[in-house]
């Protein structure tokens, strides 16, 4: 039976996570709220599951239904030899993960600083004080960290984890991909002192599954309904 | 040996969720940046280690250390029977502290919302915005998906998991006394629609470890540098 994977249609948003590790993996699944009569099916799993998710994406696996991205790709990671099999192993992929979803929320609130509830447009003035600080300080925090891990992991710098891929690694390459797509000036700026984050961009690009999904319709592109928005007023 | 946790002295904070599992559990740890030489030490260990943490707090067993609160809570749930055993259990109760996590750091923005560099002084305009919102609309949202577990959940409301105590029933408890110390007038309004929310919080409390754990002086008080601040001007 193919995972069902539940997140709003035409954005990537969180939901993209979790495709990567899914096409990486060549798990066979579905994308529910893109199909007919999905969305109705996602909103009735939120209202009636006996575990309701708080928010998509969630994941569907039988009887087994997962929210929160991290929690998911730790159940995906597990299955699917996208983490080490050593617990230590496997919870230190999912503190990076945790983390990167600590980076993705301060990307989102860069244009809805005040509420998700409101217009970009009716927190502008906002937006652009967070997003400067967000470009300035967190960027290169974060992904200075990312740097740091990779040059102190012992078995090389071309992953954050151990010798082969990990969702986190995936998860990485979409965290740069969409910062570069919000704020290009600002990232090219931080990409000149992150050589190996840069490097790893490229290799998961690289991978035939993830580009053949890159290239595929399934892709959706980035736009300004998702998570990673590019506003250039927004870009310091 | 006893764990040791990592964390800003003078502050519950996000220690506060580690502070409560440990000290329901009964276990022994050393809380290091508390004690003389503590603070370098944390520093230390952020700056040297394998697996540096991104932020405090962090968790020492042995060899091992941990960052991420939620992944902290997922190794001692785990190894001090504060979650379910089976493996979609223990990813529910997890998903939960998810959720809860979530909820911190949006109300860590109700007096941050522009950068965490700034004062709050510095910010106070659009806090008041956004506290406005995160009261009448996150608040009620989080916390009313938080009843509608307990009252799924087959094992009886008195825990968010099953029939025994979880770190998610811990932490929670943890949320609903902090945003009551910051946002009393709104978190009054909300408690009343949330009767099992509100009985779990006083069972938590009356938990004779949680008891002596917040009689002693281990439990720092809430004040204006932690999380969860009294600004009654942001309370809507």
């Amino acid at each position: 039976m193919p995972y069902e994977l539940y997140y709003w249609p035409g954005i990537q948003g969180r939901g993209e996570f979790v495709r990567l590790a899914l096409e990486e993996a060549g798990a066979d699944y579905v994308d529910v709220a893109r199909g007919p009569g999905g969305m109705s099916a996602m909103t009735r799993l939120m209202e009636k599951a006996a575990h309701p998710p708080f928010a998509p994406p969630f994941l569907k696996d039988g009887e087994t239904l997962i929210g929160q991205t991290a929690a998911i790709l730790l159940y995906l990671g597990a299955r699917h030899g996208l983490a080490p099999k050593d617990p230590e192993g496997g919870l230190w992929t999912h503190q990076i993960q945790l983390t990167l979803s600590d980076l993705v929320a301060e990307a989102h609130d860069t244009h809805h600083p005040i509420a998700t509830s409101l217009y970009y447009e009716d927190q502008k003035q906002e937006a652009r004080r967070r997003a400067e600080d967000f470009c300035r300080n967190r960027i290169p925090k974060f992904l200075g960290w990312c740097e740091t891990i990779l040059a102190r992991n012992p078995a090389g710098d071309a992953h954050l984890v151990g010798g082969t891929v990990t969702y986190a690694d995936l998860s990485l390459f979409q965290v740069v991909e969409g910062l570069s797509y919000a704020f290009p000036r600002a990232m090219k700026r931080a990409l000149r002192d992150l050589p190996k984050v840069a490097a790893l961009r490229e290799a998961v690009a690289a991978r035939p599954r993830i580009r053949a999904y890159l290239d595929s319709d399934r892709r959706i592109p980035f736009n300004e309904e998702g998570i990673f928005r590019h506003y250039p007023e927004l870009d310091g």
